[in-house]
Order: structure tokens, then sequence, then C-alpha cells
């Protein structure tokens, strides 16, 4: 697929990446967003994901359907959360039909189905100390609430959770939440061995897929997965605040209630009868009404990952952020960086983490005098994340080269420590 | 304001609904709607609003605002939810700011809030027992989960809530849940009679204001409320599924803790430190992420609600609804019509409820022969929404017309009673 060839010998040039474009079978794929300013080498959209044509002609589409249609249109949206979760699973998840929705926040799902697996069995909850805080927040929430233990995993931070340490620490517990994708260091899960590890301690695996949906591979079904939520706002490119997305594999979907009783999960919904009951499937796991604006910008996401093929994006993934870890070796390490992300390209996603001593005002000064925009984590890492449908090598190449060459001119140190950032 | 005037004797004529549209101190708002087919008389508004050339601008803009600054325009958009809801509060709800959130859904909202109460405070829960399903529903999950009773009160399916008989029920409760509208009948609570009733009684009150926001002039601070949540996809006409609001009496605020601790409530959110904190203020009542996108409809909502003056739209709701029931009376009332809503204009909303012992099928002809779109109401319910905004007299002159008509003729009788039909 022309990635991944090793260089023979000498500097990592500026040519060389723009031969891995050429050789890009996704390369075309950039050309199908809005892209602006030119000179803008955007390496944030694992924080927020670019405006896609698609996206945009869906959302114009949905508020047209709306105004023309006006309630009559809801004969159309009521399932438009299964639809669009069905086609998550197919383009991005690994999952079958009747497993997956798109309805929420990543944080409302999380307590759902955590709640759920709480309500239903026995047992501490298990969480990585240095896990993306909501889901930290969550769980220390529902773990008070349920007279549970809130097990903190202490690991390297920089090297994906070890098998054996999540199985040691399930043991005995209800449940074990692992981001698929560390926020911050990118290291990527053994999701098969994992959850193989957890079933076998006597727990339920609950996956936060927030930073790896739409960027690397995944099995959910394969590997045997429980439970599972993610985001759409990142690598599905659906907007600021779209509607995220659940997954409960079909032999847990019975055993298991949304601690959020809402009408969209009732059996029967328009008979509004006096008594809840919830509805056989993962329907089960919606509440209110569901974001219907939001999601056509979801479903237009899924599309266009269906179209690009999820084993082509985590191969470019792979190669893209192999080029970040090479240049950062021959440009970085030696301006006072290390790299904070696995060297295995099947050990991390689609970001990678760059850390600093001085890493906050790096990023700052990035933004405002180097036209790059990256994202900050603290306490040390510069996140530059390469959504493989629209980061082409030679963007890696040049806000690497941009990065080297700020810090080697000391332009950071022009920057002061206060400045509010938010992502 | 040229509303209300008794005819002299005589028909209720259709030259008497334009004459009230021609003296319409609103009548220029409904220009500023997209219209669509001229012959199709709306009348489910209180179901989903129509879309208005300033939601449509103000999505087209938010997604501009996306593709064009990315990330950084978290900058302006991290305080939307508080921001929309401030201006809700000043548009529609009576509230001061630091009060309102505009995030979730009503559902996932409602069980936030009475999740925050039952946590804090001993005691029942209480809900009349024809409230909207999903309250009804989203209380009975959490009485269960916190080993409470669930008390369900009976009344005059056509009158208000009775206040003595919600206080007593209110005894040694926690917390009553009412709906300020009915969504069936259409029928107003007496909000500040029944918060200060309860408040004697030593419980709070959460009211839903689905059927209210914006449809009737609303006192939540005047009226002493303690709680409140809403939806904005009917008198707010920020399209199907667009995010919801809360209120919290800034009084209540620091007692209270939502049960969903996402990272968005957590004090100096962006230092993800290692235990939650929620912030001080309404902030501690988010959750996820706040959809961005629909946001920027509700704000449009807001602001047109603020220009036309919720004061103004209260007065045109009960114009509208007193020459509905008027018509009601004249052309209705004998053919098999009973009127399921109160008959003074401060007991009702902005909809009437037409009651037919075969009012399926009534509704169902009234869409498919008649080009009137109202919606269904289990049992025996046909609702005509009203919204003051884009409702004309005479449309509800109309509307009445082509639904004697078709009654009169046995239109409805061709109808089956089995097609399928969601609202």
């Amino acid at each position: 697929m022309g990635y991944g060839e090793a260089v023979d010998g000498g500097p990592l040039t500026r040519a060389h990446a723009v031969e891995l474009d050429r050789a890009d079978p996704l390369a075309g794929y950039r050309e199908r967003f809005e892209l602006g300013d030119g000179d803008r080498l955007y390496v944030d959209g694992n924080s927020l994901g670019r405006l896609s044509h698609d996206a945009r002609a869906a959302l114009t589409g949905i508020v047209d359907e709306w105004g023309a249609r006006l309630v009559t249109g809801w004969h159309d949206w009521v399932d438009l959360a299964g639809r669009t979760g069905d086609a998550l699973g197919a383009a991005a998840l690994g999952a079958a039909p009747g497993q997956a929705l798109a309805c929420d926040s990543t944080t409302v799902n999380l307590y759902k189905l955590a709640g759920a697996v709480l309500a239903a069995r026995d047992g501490a909850v298990v969480v990585p100390a240095d896990d993306f805080p909501t889901d930290r927040y969550v769980l220390e929430g529902l773990a008070a609430a349920h007279g549970r233990g809130l097990r903190l995993l202490e690991g390297d931070p920089v090297a994906p959770p070890g098998v054996d340490a999540v199985a040691a620490a399930a043991e005995g517990a209800a449940l074990v939440v692992l981001s698929h994708v560390n926020y911050r260091s990118g290291a990527r899960a053994d999701m098969a061995a994992i959850t193989a590890a957890v079933h076998a301690a006597g727990a339920l695996v609950l996956w936060d897929l927030c930073h790896s949906a739409g960027a690397v591979d995944l099995p959910l079904d394969a590997a045997g997965a429980d439970l599972a939520v993610g985001c759409t706002y990142k690598y599905l490119n659906a907007g600021p605040g779209s509607p995220a997305f659940l997954y409960v594999a079909a032999r847990h979907q019975e055993l298991l209630r949304s601690p959020i009783q809402g009408w969209f999960s009732q059996a029967d919904q328009f008979a509004m009868g006096p008594r809840y009951a919830p509805v056989a499937g993962i329907g089960r796991f919606l509440a209110g009404t569901p974001p219907v604006v939001g999601l056509a910008a979801v479903m237009a996401g899924a599309e266009m990952l269906a179209e690009a093929g999820i084993e082509a994006i985590g191969r470019k993934a792979a190669a893209l952020t192999t080029l970040a870890v090479d240049l950062h070796d021959e440009r970085l390490a030696g301006l006072g960086f290390s790299l904070g992300t696995p060297r295995d390209p099947a050990d991390r996603g689609a970001h990678v983490s760059l850390r600093h001593p001085d890493a906050w005002r790096v990023c700052r000064a990035l933004i405002e005098y180097a036209n790059v925009i990256p994202d900050f984590r603290h306490p040390d890492s510069i996140r530059f994340g390469l959504p493989p449908l629209y980061t082409r090598f030679a963007d890696v190449w040049d806000a690497v080269d941009r990065l080297a060459g700020l810090v080697e001119g000391g332009v950071h140190e022009r920057m002061s420590a206060e400045a509010a950032r938010v992502t």
C-alpha cells in the first residue's frame, strides 16, 4: 500500500513524506473536507475532527427535512439512533447489527451501561488511575451510590495496560472500564486478550473507544467484548458535541437495564402505559428523544468510514504515527522531548504524545507563532492527532519541522504560562 | 391588543378570525418561519415546532464555525450550555442568570435533578398518574433504586392538579414532579400556589415545562420554584431532538449533586485531577460535552422569544385557544366531541385537546384527507397545538372547519384502525 517502507539511511526528508502521500490509497479523502487556511497544520483531529462536505450536506439535509416534513418526519427518525448505531457498528466497531446506538453523550452512555452492570452484578469497579477524567468521575459516583469499591489501576503511563495486571484487579470485580486507546499516551490495549482475562476473572469489560473509533480497526464482536461507549466528534467527524454511541453485546442485553428509564426505551412506547417495561434489544439503552439533527452528521461520518474501509484507515494511522515517531527520534529527541507513545504501531492509536518539560508553553507557541494546532494534556504532553482521512504525511513532516524550529529558536519562551486554553 | 373581544352573537365566522389576525401584534413572526405547503394546517407545533429562518441561519453558522475554527472554537463553545440556559431563563422561564443550562435530553435532565434530590433528602416521590410517560418511568426507576415509595396522584384528567391534593400527597415526600402544562389535556397548574403548598408540606417541586416553555409566561423565580426541566423542540423551535434544559434555583445548587458525575461538571475541569469535585453553581448539573450544534438552534429560539416577548406570546396563546374552545362548542360538540382542556385560559397552555370516541381514526383522516396535521394521544385525544409565533386565528378556524366537515361526512370511517403512527 506504499506505507511503511524503510528509508535507506539518511535523514527523513520532506520528499520522502511527499512520496508517501503520492502512494497513499486514501489520499483522495482529504478533498472531501473543508480545509480552510492552507498554511494551518491541524493535528488536533483527535480532539475535534474536521468538517466534511458530506457532514455539511447531511446537516443541511436534515434541516430541510425538519422544515418540510415537520412532525411527520418522525416516521423515519424514530429509529435513527439504532440505524446510526448499526452503521457505526459495521463501519468502525466490528459490531453486528442490533448492538449499538448513537445517542446522548459518552458520559451519559458510560453512566447508563456501568450503572446497568452494577445493578445486575456484585463487586467493585476497576479503572486505570490515568484514564480519561469523565470515566473516573462517573465511576467514582456510581461506585459510591452502589456501595462498591473503586479500584484504581496504576501502570506505566506510556505502555498499554498489562493483561496480567488488569486480570488481577478484575478478580471479584463487577466491571472493568478501560480506554482502548489512552487519551494522553495513545497507548492501545489488546482488546481480545484483556477481555478474555477479565472474563476469566469473572468480571465484564466496558471499553471507552473515544480515541479509537474511526482511527483503528476495532473488533468488538470478534474480541468477545461486553460493552463499549465512545464519541463521534473525533475520528467520526460529526461536529462539536455530536451524539455519542454505546455498544452492548447481544448476549447481555436482556440481563441489563439502564438506570435512566426513559420513554424511548419503553416497550410499546406510544401506548404510554402506566408502568415501565424495557423494550427487548439494544433499544432499552435509549433514554430521551434522539438528537435527530446531530445523528445525521454521525451517519455521514459512518458512511465515509465504510467507504474508505476501517482496515485501510488503521494501516494509514500506523504509517502516519510511525513517521511521527521516526521524526521525533531524528528531530525532537535532542531538544528535550521524549516519546509518550508506544513504539509498536499495534500498541497505539492515531495520535502520538510528545512529552517536553515546557509542553504547555511549546503548545501555545505552536498555535500562536507556527500555525500548528495540536493540543496539550497535563502535565507534559503535546498531542499530535493524525486522522488518516485528511492528514498527509507531508503535514506530519511539516508539523514536526515547525515544532523543532520553534523550540530550537526558543520561541516558546515568549509565552506566559497563564494563557488559558481549553480543548 | 385585539384579542379576546366577544363576538356580538351569531356564528364565529372566518371573517372574525381574519380580523383577529389583522389586529395581532405578533402576526409578523409567521413570516420568519419556513412555511412550505400553503394549504397544510400545521397544528402540531406542540410536538415539533416549525423551522425558523433564524434557526436555519444559526445551524449553518455554527457549522461554518466548526469548519473554520475547528478545536479553537471551544474557546467560545465551552460555556454555551450556560449562556443558552441564561438566554432561555430570561426569554421564557422567568429565571435570573446562573440557574439554567441547555443540555442533554429532558429525560436525562429529569434523571439528574430528581436523582440529586433523592440523594440529598429522605421521603417518597410524588407524580400524577397521568403525567407524561418519561417522567413516570424515570421516577419509577429512581424510586426503586433509592428504596423510596412512588405515589401516583390521581385526578380529574381535564382539570389542573388541585393544590390541596398535591399538598396532601407531598406530606413527608422528598420530591413532587408535575407537568406545568399537561401533555394531553393542556391543563396548566398554578405554579406559585402548588410550590408554596409543597414547601409547606416539606418537599421540593420539580416542574416539567415541556408543554409550557415558550407557550405561556413562566414565573420560575417569582413562584419560588425549586427545579425544572423541559424541551426546546416544541415552542422553542430548535428542531427534532434538540438539547433540553434544566433549572435549579440558586439556593439549592450547593446542596445538590448530579448522580452523573461528568467531566463538564468538574471544578477546574482541564486540570483533569484525580477525584471528582463538582464546580460551584449551575455548571455542576452538566454531564458530558455539550451539544454545540444543537445549542445554536436553541439560542436562536430563545432570541426570537425574547424579541417577541413571552407576555405577548402568552396573551396570544390564550386568544388562540379561546377561539378553538368557542369553535369546539359551536361546530364540534354536536358531532360527538368533548373538550379535554380547561375553559379558563389561565388554566391551560397553548394546545387544546378535542376528545372523540373515534379520535384515532379522525386524527388519521385529518392528515390523509384534510391536510391538517394535529396529533393523537391515547386514548381519545386529538391535540391542536397553537404556537403563537406562527399560528393564525384563521388557521384555527380552518382546522376546526375541516375537522367538522370531515366528521360530518364520515370520512374517518374510511380509515383502518391499525395504521401505525408516531409523534
